[in-house]
């Protein structure tokens, strides 16, 4: 403890200089004086590795710290914080877990690595007494895991629920706002670069189920399974159910919800029924907005943008400026892993919750009555009933239910299916 | 720096025993065990003094742990962390300061002490090699001077704007909802106790000040003098402003707003019209929410209770959890203050913005044109205008200036009061 190296500056090497990573090194560039006056000493970008070190990434950095090998970052015995912007579960593995061996501390924004190896990289991490920092791993640019782990510190958190992916939520917006469906949203998004080729880690939901992970297992101090977490994309919304949604005082979103539920954590991510009056209802495009329930602040909300270079690179400079403080002080792992407690997943089937149900059905004398009988005979009471006309013969049914068990709702469902005046069970969405 | 201490756990003495010190202990207490293990070791609630410790405040705390001698809590070997809720600049300065010269780490939600006296008590704090926190001075439990001092601490603050409030914020939204004026929301705000007997700190706007004052000095890491923050309350709001408002897409919060001008910290604490499009609109009721627009982030917000005793007592036993762990890694003094260049205060002359102006002029031939024509000639562009008729041979006209500055605004104001067409301008608030 007495071995307290006085720094004059802190070295930081960036793996991977594509969007996250320019985002960091024009942040740390542009606002080098004003990062410095904050941690009392220059942070200094001394290393850039990529594959690729010839395309101009817009960001004015001498040509001489660009490096195609990643070692020359990780062995650099004068580099204290090494960044990676690699993404992905392989590469960026490997030079994270040599990092650290290497005695790094390590930021990154690598949400899947988190979620998937998290388990094995955080006590690496507290057994070389690194820093690992994923700030930018959840909300892009917005403050959550600090504030979690310290301001919120003081309280037992009683729910999260977030909205979390900005793909998902910039093509919900679209389709309520433009009146167009999922498959035409899309591909637009995909034409401005809202949404990938391959659109499927976004608008299947795995992306969320990832961050909802991180935050859970931070906010719950167990380490929440991503895979554990209920997942459901937004491909099925159609058009009407924004519409139909609106008329009751609702908007749809995806959100990513988690709580404790009798010492287990119950994780979940589909699009859900939100009331217009509540704080994530008029968090619209690309914005994510985290709420959080727990038993002293009451609630809360973290809002912004959540994703994009700058803004993710906020964060991972955020991170940074941590670490340093951490370096100069000699107290580098100030705030290890505190997923002391194993608490199992709990099984979407048991949710209570409120239930959106859209049907088409035979407009013939007794169709409410039963399919209103089998809610009835399953104890599912309901809220509110709207029936609409859409072609001759035809009706569609739109049910509110009341708070129910997920079983009682999908023996209902399975029971109405099976009534010859039942067309189609179109949607069923969860309310908030 | 080798004199490490290994703590078994930190001793907190909480000084003041009312809303706020009442809600700390409750957290400290119901929340042991989480607070635990995410500090590595017990945080122990040592004692509290008050003058008054007869009065049950609904937590159960062993009656020896109470004194009415703060001098016990402060020259207490083994206390490592005072919480001061006291409130005021008198005694709560007294203590604070010979805490801090005890050796004592500071724990504060006293923002008019720390708006005031911050100049002399933070450098006190960093020279004693102490922590003075104050994340509660501002929003309540909303974590907002955390975020500012770490995770967004690699951006350039542009821009603040709060709602800062709640006493005004409720005022304001019952006015809107219930169609009710001011005096009256005001009495029933005080029969509930959202609003003080002497209600001036809030509805004038003072508090806001003191806690815009307190953001703007870390956000542009120079001391920010509340007495330049340009003040105005809520108390001439009337109905029909919300109303003309409302027509024109606008809501009417008080706004706390900060930038930085040509060097100078330009401060306002204000009613406003904000667009309803944008995030703090539908900030409602007692809550609060702080909007940050940064060079890195972009945009994010803050929302949660500005108030209240376990939400306030979140923002401090947040603080007593970092201090804890800077204690135990003999590290206090960690973030210490960083008001390290000096820009003065900007007038609010210096301003440029939107006006909506509201006005009774008599009903003559050509009223309109000469009003218009003042604003003409004093180079003030008019974006929207809407008369309408209010009583026999009088008119209410509502003008919706463009960007203008401030001088320009007053100067027409002037011109047009005089005017005989015109009976009186009834209210100017300035929009986002």
């Amino acid at each position: 403890m007495c071995d307290k190296i006085h720094y004059h500056k802190i070295n930081v090497g960036i793996i991977g200089f594509g969007t996250v990573g320019s985002g960091t090194a024009h942040l740390l560039l542009e606002n080098s004086a004003i990062i410095k006056s904050r941690v009392g000493i220059p942070i200094n970008l001394a290393k850039i590795a990529d594959i690729d070190i010839t395309t101009d990434r817009g960001v004015n950095v001498p040509k001489e710290i660009l490096t195609t090998n990643a070692d020359e970052i990780i062995e650099d015995p004068n580099i204290q914080i090494v960044v990676e912007t690699v993404g992905g579960c392989g590469f960026a593995k490997d030079i994270i877990i040599k990092a650290i061996k290497a005695g790094k501390n390590v930021v990154t924004a690598n949400k899947e690595l988190i979620a998937k190896h998290g388990k094995e990289l955080l006590p690496l991490a507290k057994e070389y007494g690194v820093d690992f920092m994923f700030e930018a791993s959840v909300g892009g640019g917005i403050p959550i895991i600090g504030p979690l782990k310290t301001s919120l510190a003081g309280n037992k958190i009683l729910e999260i629920i977030g909205i979390v992916n900005g793909t998902t939520n910039y093509i919900l917006t679209e389709m309520k706002e433009k009146g167009a469906d999922f498959e035409k949203v899309l591909s637009v998004a995909q034409a401005m670069g809202y949404a990938e080729a391959n659109p499927t880690a976004d608008v299947d939901g795995f992306d969320a189920t990832y961050k909802l992970a991180i935050l859970s297992s931070i906010a719950y101090n167990s380490r929440a399974d991503y895979e554990g977490i209920y997942r459901e994309g937004i491909r099925n919304i159609g058009i009407e159910d924004i519409k139909y949604a609106e008329e009751m005082g609702y908007v749809i979103k995806l959100l990513a919800i988690s709580n404790e539920v009798e010492g287990k954590i119950q994780g979940r991510v589909h699009p859900t029924l939100v009331p217009k009056s509540h704080p994530l209802a008029s968090v619209n495009g690309v914005m994510n907005a985290i709420y959080i329930k727990a038993n002293g602040v009451q609630e809360s909300m973290y809002f912004g943008p959540g994703a994009g270079s700058v803004a993710t690179g906020s964060a991972i400079v955020g991170d940074i400026i941590e670490s340093a403080r951490n370096v100069i002080a000699n107290n580098t792992s100030r705030i290890p892993c505190k997923c002391i407690s194993y608490k199992p997943m709990a099984s979407i089937d048991d949710l209570s919750c409120k239930n959106y149900i859209r049907m088409k059905a035979k407009d013939l004398p007794g169709c409410i009555s039963r399919i209103s009988g089998i809610f009835a005979k399953n104890d599912v009471s309901l809220e509110s009933i709207i029936q609409k006309f859409t072609e001759s013969g035809y009706a569609t049914i739109i049910w509110l239910t009341h708070e129910a068990p997920e079983k009682l709702i999908n023996k209902s469902l399975e029971e109405i299916d099976a009534l010859d005046v039942v067309e189609k069970i179109s949607n069923r969405i969860r309310v908030l």
